[in-house]
């Protein structure tokens, strides 16, 4: 029997919300003599909630929020300049060297070993290659998908076409709504790894799901021990 | 022997270009106070070509570049109700509903009984899957490809993952650069189609490739016309 361990990428495999995390702070900064920071974050969230079923995830849509937020919290008294630092803070992002997390190149190298190994990650088509590119983890992937969004569906879709059986498939990655309940749902297994932080609109609960079916583990060093439980046989 | 003819999208199957010459103008009008509407086109041309291999293709690249620009040629006077406008507009594309180009579906669907259709298109992931879903054309196409660029490598992959030899696959498309030459040089055969306007950061020459593998017409409708020729024995 052959298992698929599939990887989220952004805050499983590299850092990315603590990215965001200090680009907001930045700004926060920079726009602090309209708004008290508390009042932003609000704003930002909101415009971002908003906006995501326009723009989608990623850093090119989260700069163009940030710039509605600026507009709306000055009430139109941001100067250009300051949209300007913005505009910068986003390329910032987009350019921002790939910091893997600690131990993820030897876990997937030894791993690769005995399993086949998929990256499944949502996010910007562009942004998220550029990244896999920089990352040098590309070639332990036998595929890699790139998606909008991580329903149910997305999953279904990703299992019948490369035509791998859920019994088979575990997926690996932080956020609990994209890549463990859709998971589950699908009949697949999960390992929950936490990130330091998780973006607002993230946030979803587990409850207490099967352990036969969802472990969660603080590192990815523990991924091939979880594995072997779930597939005591293999 | 079965035929693969695949299909771009922008500007091939829908209006697009059309879209963002008009927006263009607009933005030319709004900052015509800072700019001759001549060196802003520049500027923004310019602009948009320094940041596509950070930005990537779509509305919202084009959408920062075009504050970036208004930013830059106004020295930092235009104001935030200018800016927001920008926003506005670069909203108002992203939701633009499709308007299919003439005899699109009728001979989608015509074609479809003979042969194996699929789109590639390049852009914004999320954009273009919402394009595709208002487009009402998702289900004549046995595969929907998402590209970030269009090159021989690209077409190489896709070929290869669908097990289609390259002289079976015969695109259709609007732009030399992107469905044309690349084609061409991995052993396809393409019908170029022109589009009323191509963006500055697409136009590349054709020069005078070999009729037996790439024919120019009008109008999709004479695509099924221009297959058989390709292929005088299926």
């Amino acid at each position: 029997m052959s298992i698929t361990i599939a990887f989220d990428a952004d805050d499983t495999l590299w850092h990315n919300e603590t990215l965001f995390a200090v680009t907001s702070e930045q700004i926060g900064t920079l726009l602090a003599p309209y708004a008290d920071a508390e009042n932003l974050h609000r704003r930002l969230i909101d415009t971002e909630r908003r906006n995501l079923k326009l723009f989608g995830y990623g850093v090119k849509g989260f700069t163009l929020s940030m710039i509605e937020s600026a507009i709306e919290v000055s009430e139109g008294r941001v100067s250009a300049r300051e949209i300007q630092e913005i505009l910068e803070a986003g390329k910032k992002l987009l350019a921002h060297p790939i910091e893997l997390l600690p131990q993820v190149r030897e876990s997937l190298e030894s791993l690769s070993k005995h399993h086949n190994l998929m990256m499944i990650t949502k996010g910007d088509l562009f942004h998220q290659e550029s990244r896999i590119a920089m990352s040098g983890l590309g070639e332990l992937f036998s595929a890699v998908e790139i998606v909008s969004e991580k329903n149910p569906e997305t999953y279904r879709k990703i299992l019948h076409r490369y035509h791998i059986d859920a019994e088979d498939f575990v997926m690996v990655g932080n956020s609990v709504k994209s890549d463990i309940l859709p998971v589950l749902e699908v009949g697949g297994r999960t390992i929950h790894i936490p990130y330091e932080i998780t973006w607002e609109l993230e946030v979803a609960e587990l409850g207490s799901p099967d352990p036969a079916r969802c472990r969660r583990c603080h590192s990815i060093s523990q991924v091939a021990e979880e594995v072997a439980r779930f597939y005591p046989s293999v």
